[in-house]
């Protein structure tokens, strides 16, 4: 049930940007119990003076490379699910597209099981 | 007062994204009870590598033509008015622009009454 | 800890999108007691025909010039001070850019502490 909004500053390759896709996608699978075939996903490039982040916050130092995941789901991860849902998508655009471990921000917007419908207007989470 | 995020691939007129509007503002007053006005959207048109949906999940088959409608509304609704919001929606893309119903995804997120400001830098849900 | 989108129409500067961004941060600061450097927005322009708002819901009249800013921030501010923030942000941007006050559409979305990674996978905000 996630949909995922990620934004990043314009310049990287279309492949680069459906890796990123990827990740966010198997880190759902691996720390969110999120089902399988479950992806929705909206990639946006930016020009750069549109998408703005602060270069140190919280003692980070991010750079030109930072991306934005913003994923909404439903209600009920435990906080240790949350995290490891962070690290698996950090992990992993580490390691398949070298992405700085600093610039990669992310954000959880909970919403209740009822609050999907995934085609033909039904909301297949609830009875 | 909900805020609708529109989202869909390339390639569709003007007119058709304008009838996506319509009826999501239609499905609102019919199955939502929300204020006749009260309408604000963005439609966002992607590159189609940027927009990826299953073709699958849970069982419906999507094909290039599927939108992905987020709707940001005051908390309250019952799980039979989004029901309904869901069927008049998918009802209304399906009349009007020959959408098939396995197209459209459809995601609420709710705030409290006082998280709105029309203007003025007043809250107007709240005394 | 907050994620700023904010949404408008083609046709203004790269500078005035640019203090717009400032605006909504330096409001931030003041009003909902948001860390010095927590920045973290989106700026989005969008053709005239997809960016779509009545022009007088509530009584409101609204210009070509409306904008729309969606905070997603931590929960926990009181009603006083979101509307703190609202005033804030439509004060700004008539001070600095002439933006009428009609012309400010303004969301909330709350969500956890928990549901923040600033970088490193790591969720900063809690232990």
């Amino acid at each position: 049930m996630p949909l995922a909004r990620i934004d990043l500053a314009q310049g990287k390759s279309a492949d680069y940007r459906k890796t990123i896709g990827e990740v966010v996608y198997d880190a759902m699978l691996q720390a969110l119990n999120a089902p399988k075939d479950d992806r929705f996903q909206v990639i946006t490039e930016h020009p750069a003076e549109d998408f703005i982040f602060d270069p140190n916050y919280f003692g980070i130092a991010r750079s030109k490379d930072c991306i934005f995941v913003q994923l909404t789901l439903s209600e009920g991860r435990t906080v240790d699910q949350k995290r490891a849902f962070y690290k698996a998508v950090v992990d992993g655009l580490h390691q398949r597209l070298k992405l700085r471990r600093e610039d990669v921000f992310i954000n959880l917007v909970e919403v209740k099981k009822e609050n999907w419908s995934f085609g033909n207007g039904e909301a297949q989470y609830v009875q």
